[in-house]
């Protein structure tokens, strides 16, 4: 009996790895939320679905009664997937699923998937590294827990690329923020629904950003990368 | 007429995607180098195969040269894969190939692929970000190229996580500088062949990881998630 902890990749349900397809196609139950591409379910023939997102006017789950629902399935069953967007660990809570199956003595694995804040740039052509641009980039969400005491994220970061996860709903105060650290002409890309057929990318600084109108779900790339991008248009 | 960047995955060859899968399947020609897992080049069953990589006592082919052949393939063929390890634009050179084909008015599609700096520590169940612990990474290489005049990477990195790629050859150097910024008894992880059956798992902290034996290729990955592993481990 295991619990998959399986990242089903950013979005194009092309994106997902082999390993993930094999696995789902052997599921019992595969308990998933709005990350995850629906198509991709389409894999689990033989799985009861249980769908732990939000949905409008319903009451949303909680971090405790998703656990819970691991567990229960945990111990029911052999083939159990919690299926997540992108990488289960990357701003997924992954990390307190695992634990939460680890301390009742439930066998975990983890299957990685393509992030997003990796896989859409990459997928548009945008480097998040490049040679004499970027040697170092860091990932950050843009949706810190708003209940903190002491803020984490202080977007004082030195790396040279910046991406920014869920960063369309705080983006001004984030920008606000980073323009502390580093100058309003920095180019910025934002990419709204990544590698999907309704993609969209704009391109700005961190001057002129905030006054685009940005859809969510969207992912945030600021840095010279995204000059390289710029020269791969022309 | 199209030259396809695509990432291999990290090294496990079931952690390739479906779309890379696909493409490979009717590649006329696939140029890869020592990073992709050569099990991966079984796809490409219609396809010439161009090494491009280090080969003992051999010469080693210069980006320029690498350009030239990918420049010379997209010319001549329909579908041409240029096979990279992990994401192509993650410390890959893709950048670099990208703009080489452009400039000549070659069309070139970009395929993610899982980068081992996150899908390594993922599949062991080490998360990268963690609630409470860790709202932010940095993935950087540990091999900067040695010409450089000015460094880039100066190892200050703010963010909770680091993540050095190609860590091992300059990791005593690396470390020295960091500890300039972090504390002795930060956790360090190191994993060596990371989701390939040689795989190994080092614990250790930054005070004594240079103490241990580690071989190449290896992830490093340093901050408080290691406690979490370590949490999982028991």
């Amino acid at each position: 009996m295991v619990v998959y902890l399986i990242g089903a990749g950013p979005g194009d349900p092309d994106l997902i790895t082999l390993k993930a397809v094999k696995i789902l196609k052997k599921a019992d139950v595969v308990i998933y939320d709005r990350l995850a591409n629906e198509e991709i379910l389409a894999y689990a023939t033989d799985a009861e679905l249980i769908y732990v997102g939000k949905k409008a006017g319903e009451h949303y789950k909680s971090q405790d009664e998703i656990n819970q629902i691991l567990l229960e399935q945990g111990k029911k069953h052999n083939v159990v997937v919690r299926l997540k967007g992108g990488d289960p660990f990357v701003f997924g809570r992954g990390g307190e699923e695992m634990l939460a199956l680890i301390n009742e003595g439930i066998n975990v694995e983890f299957i990685p998937g393509v992030t997003s804040a990796i896989g859409v740039p990459t997928s548009v052509g945008l480097p998040v590294t490049h040679r004499g641009v970027a040697t170092s980039f860091t990932i950050v969400t843009g949706h810190e827990d708003p209940t903190k005491k002491e803020k984490q994220v202080k977007w004082d970061y030195t790396a040279d690329t910046i991406i920014i996860l869920m960063g369309v709903g705080r983006l001004k105060d984030n920008v606000k923020e980073i323009m502390k650290y580093r100058d309003s002409e920095t180019p910025v890309c934002v990419i709204e629904n990544g590698t999907l057929p309704n993609e969209r990318v704009v391109i700005s600084n961190l001057g002129d950003i905030t006054k685009k109108k940005i859809n969510t779900p969207a992912l945030v790339i600021i840095g010279n990368v995204v000059k390289v991008y710029k020269k791969a248009l022309k």
